[in-house]
């Protein structure tokens, strides 16, 4: 029976049912290296296409140790509360040695597993961010088919993962703890400038005064930056995923976001833009690696590194030199 | 005569010599759209190339308004009584419709115009950025060899040409005027994130106590982002090119800067990388425009895009239909 589900058409129509084993199946589909396997995730994908882009998109980042799984638990319960389905996936290219390394112990995001309405999906695995990122957008395109209303995506953020994340969401929320005094220290290069809104969590306990405090400065750290194209002024707020405080109010942010955009015509143009760089970025991707798999290039490339360390070429007339072979 | 000179070995040894009548006209043949210049420029950027690299880089950028020319004025004198040959380069692709909109105007240099210290040339003309870039670090190549030892390369920060022009210095400077309680808006992303130091100009008269105040500010935001690879921490100083306060303290910051970092080997692998980057970069965008100029990409790359936004089909989808053409 199983291996009847396996064929894309049939895929295509329990995920449009809703089917979360064959919503599992296909992106299973997408994660494969075979050819055969690829061709038939193409085939859903195509499928659930017209029946994708309903969702909202929030991008959650934020250093281990922020209480992201914690947090992603407590917003998903609020949403499932509030009538809706949630998808989590998520971005990790670091978990190619140890496959889904994000997400990977469900155990914290228990009352999240067990809701019928919320689809968790560790990371794809895979040795480029490109691959990972790839595989996570036609995810989302599943699961939005399959009726996932919000899809939640999280990055550790290894290296570009985060510019990923944010080229594919339509809000990006950056987490954050309040520390010893070095709170705004560690923020990586243009993390904060991506943010829509900045969540101070595990602002419980002790730690309230110190997350006020960070709050206060986060908000005029943000100050510092242009208006963003969408006209959206990021928002800083406290919250508590353990104790449930600040997380209604956050999406309560998020839901004026989408209303905000939406009617300016940002929401829409904002994903076409995003669309249309994947299709540049792909390409680019694409050439670019077919040219440095020639065999020539190969044998050329460190050569001609090494005279541009020694001073004895420019890195442009390496460049003609390399293109002209 | 001139012909004469114009041949490239001879233009070489002149050059070697300092001759900045023949640094002038190997630039233009640099800048140039002929293929006989640029093969020409070619033999001459290689035959300085050997006597060249022995300067320090130093990038600036700031917004219109900020006195940028009366900065480099001051800035460039304070150089060259200091001994040292400085040569002032810019990037503004934007110069394409109106050639050499920075600089243009000299009458605001007076007295390094005047200087035979000093080497100024307005930017090269190009639709570019790519284009304009090239030439000016094959012009810094050149002015190198001329003897010039220390190098300014000027921005207005059209579109990425900040970051161009952070790709091809040793030290990046941000230049800044205090505002009306707004010096802290508007900077564009990413922009302090590269800054080596922030120099706040006309902190003068009555400005003077605004721009400390814009002093603490900087210097508060720039705790925001994690240490640099150089292990430079970035400095916020006050200065009035006009009464010629704080340049001489901005030069020993650099000093210190390039001390610094040759004794820890980052400038010299600095620079490499910045090579590296640039041949990487030289055959992207090389293979990128071939690819796009192709007739039957051109027919197609509308389409697909159309199909895209309609939802007919994924960027991945159409990257994957291009590539097959």
């Amino acid at each position: 029976r199983r291996q009847q589900t396996q064929e894309p058409e049939a895929l295509v129509t329990e995920i449009l049912k809703g089917n979360i084993t064959a919503l599992s199946q296909a992106i299973t589909l997408i994660e494969s290296t075979q050819p055969d396997h690829l061709q038939k995730a193409n085939k859903i994908i195509m499928g659930c296409l017209p029946h994708s882009r309903k969702s909202v998109r929030v991008g959650i980042t934020g250093i281990p140790g922020v209480g992201k799984s914690t947090f992603i638990e407590a917003l998903g319960m609020q949403l499932i509360n509030d009538n809706k389905k949630v998808a989590v996936l998520a971005v990790d290219p670091s978990s190619s040695v140890s496959k889904g390394s994000i997400l990977g112990d469900k155990t914290r995001m228990e009352s999240l597993v067990k809701s019928n309405k919320a689809f968790i999906r560790p990371s794809a695995s895979g040795n480029s961010l490109g691959g990972v990122a790839r595989k996570t957008r036609e995810s989302i395109i599943l699961c939005e088919a399959a009726g996932f209303d919000t899809i939640l995506i999280e990055t550790v953020g290894v290296g570009q993962s985060e510019t990923a994340v944010h080229g594919m969401v339509d809000f990006f929320l950056l987490l954050k703890i309040a520390g010893a005094g070095d709170e705004l220290q560690g923020i990586k290069r243009g993390i904060m400038e991506m943010a829509d809104a900045i969540v101070i969590n595990k602002a419980d306990g002790d730690n309230i005064t110190r997350a006020k405090n960070a709050k206060v400065d986060f908000s005029r750290a943000l100050h510092l930056y242009p208006p963003k194209t969408s006209g959206w002024v990021p928002t800083v707020s406290l919250c508590s995923a353990l104790e449930n405080t600040g997380i209604k109010e956050l999406w309560l942010t998020i839901e004026a976001f989408v209303q905000k955009t939406k009617i300016s015509g940002h929401f829409e143009s904002n994903r076409i833009d995003q669309n249309k760089q994947w299709l540049k970025q792909t390409i680019e991707d694409r050439i670019t690696r077919n040219f440095y798999k020639r065999s020539e290039i190969k044998a050329e490339l460190s050569k001609q590194i090494q005279l541009i360390e020694a001073g004895e070429t420019t890195p442009f007339a390496a460049a003609d030199y390399l293109l002209s072979l």
